[in-house]
């Protein structure tokens, strides 16, 4: 099935087409109007994250006032966590807190996982129709998941961290209840992407944020087998992979089967490609910060960027727009991308 | 001069050395503990930087305690930011807070620099003096200084932060300022250094914690050519460079004369002496989490790591020790690491 607009599809797809598809990392967000308002009308993000009413509207409101090519369904990677048993707080300007997170292996033992968890995320699934309702064929919609690495380390962590050394040193500590816990959590994983794909997402977007983390030996224990496994279960939907800041396993990326990689703005497009062939589909990689520059600077960058990666190019940053990011700086942005003629 | 233990000197001159020389990035810190003794005999971190007599201190235990191959003069990298007119407080647990960031380009005219700041750090260089007379001629002496970039950084941000992005909105508005401030803090480490190596000190580090923050273009207009100089300015005494994150950098290392480079633990040996040559030597790479780990898993990781960089070779952890690590563990790893021979 296409949609009016189905440039995205078409990129993932290895379609010619006349210019990159572009979306934003948190379009639906601080820098929107209405998000603020809506967020400032619930107690909590949270509250915002479980209300698939509101969900539907914060997801299409980029489409119409920033005009991306493709929308994202809001919610947060912790939702599969806190389905799991490890319930987590979004504290203003200090990020996720957890009140239970894994002290000991006896508490994984204690966690739900794969289809068990689905009843508790109902709620992520009953906001795709709405959602669809409202885009109304116009754009595909992305879903995203959190990487098994990012959300075991914040269930071991409790929190953010500069290091996540408390869940590192557990792998060191427990190799082999870290693969148990990876292996629930991966599982999780696929029941959720799979059922946020049968309820109607056309894309799936997988976020390793942590992958940094690691050593390219424990990417490749502890990281690499479970990410291939979700990526294989979703086989037949198209798949963005983001393992930020893992750029030293890229050689080993080889092996897994996504359509695109989503790259950070430190990552050279000719490294990817070097290791991951001519051809490979590369989303990103625009300094977010770059938005702080005046418009005729970021017309600059945009030009460069798209001459730069070539075709197979989403365009979108680097990273997730920062909140303070004036929205008008991103529109022309995305007018930028759109007004390109390869 | 040879010191009793020369084997650091003698890696940094391309000596032919039996076994790795090894120091511990903080080894001056937390996990010892007449650190934490010393520590909570004063109001405030920066009462301890201030502290001639009490830096001796903590600089020489390592020393006696761990029995590691050379001291590092116990410090913080915020002490030029302060001697400059940017002045800071370090809050347990949040880290460095600035009263007065920079936060127009005309608040960067009342600053002072280079050579005129060094009255305002004498506790630094009297402090050498003492150390010198504790090592007693047994050891080598580090000293170190944050690179132009990430003392930018934070005189920009006001604190840390996950992205530094008020310090990289500057880069992107204000870059003729950015390049002012950036010459400034030049001037002022070069001074420093300077003066640090005609005290006592045989070693400097360059540390630029945050150099993973920008793009590679950013890092080639803002960094390189201020790093070049300070470089150059300390020709003569050996130079380690710690270029932290800056990976898509490092090819344009070449251009930059220091002896050895400090690596992460995400960094593959292969790609440094790739792009720096085979004869580099390199400094660190050991995932400091593996402290966590059992003994005979450190003795493991140890040996293996020294097989795997080969000789020119300076053993340290890939980042500084983490607070919470057992100095027994420290102390077994660098025990393993005497106990080698090539």
């Amino acid at each position: 099935m296409a949609y009016d607009n189905n440039l995205l599809l078409d990129v993932l797809n290895g379609k010619e087409v006349s210019r990159p598809p572009i979306w934003v990392m948190r379009q639906a967000g601080r820098i929107l109007p209405g998000y603020r308002e809506i967020r400032a009308s619930v107690p909590s993000f949270k509250h915002l994250v479980k209300r698939p009413d509101l969900i539907s509207i914060v997801t299409v409101e980029p489409l119409d006032v920033l005009g991306v090519d493709a929308a994202i369904l809001f919610s947060d990677i912790l939702v599969i966590p806190e389905a799991m048993g490890v319930d987590y707080e979004i504290v203003e300007k200090k990020g996720p807190v957890f009140d239970n997170p894994i002290q000991q292996v006896s508490d994984i033992d204690k966690l739900k996982s794969g289809d068990d968890c689905l009843a508790d995320l109902s709620y992520v699934f009953e906001s795709i129709g709405a959602t669809k309702t409202r885009i109304a064929g116009r754009n595909p919609l992305i879903g995203f998941a959190g990487a098994p690495w990012t959300l075991f380390a914040y269930m071991i962590e409790g929190s953010g961290s500069k290091t996540f050394a408390k869940a590192r040193r557990f792998l060191y500590e427990e190799p082999e209840a870290s693969h148990k816990l990876m292996g629930m959590i991966t599982d999780t994983i696929i029941s959720y992407a799979k059922e946020k794909v049968r309820c109607g997402c056309d894309v799936i977007q997988l976020f390793d944020s942590w992958a940094g983390m690691l050593t390219v030996n424990q990417y490749e224990t502890f990281c690499i087998p479970y990410i291939k496994r979700i990526l294989e279960a979703l086989e037949g939907t198209p798949r963005i992979f983001f393992p930020k800041g893992a750029w030293s396993s890229v050689p080993s990326f080889k092996a897994l089967d996504f359509e695109a990689i989503s790259v950070d703005w430190k990552t050279p497009i000719d490294y990817i490609r070097g290791h991951l062939g001519g051809d490979q589909i590369i989303q990103g990689n625009l300094d977010p910060a770059a938005m702080y520059g005046s418009k005729a600077d970021i017309t600059t960058v945009v030009n460069d960027k798209i001459a730069e990666v070539g075709k197979r190019h989403i365009f979108n940053l680097g990273h997730g727009v920062y909140p303070d990011t004036d929205a008008a700086h991103v529109k022309h942005m995305i007018d930028t991308v759109k007004a390109y003629k390869y």
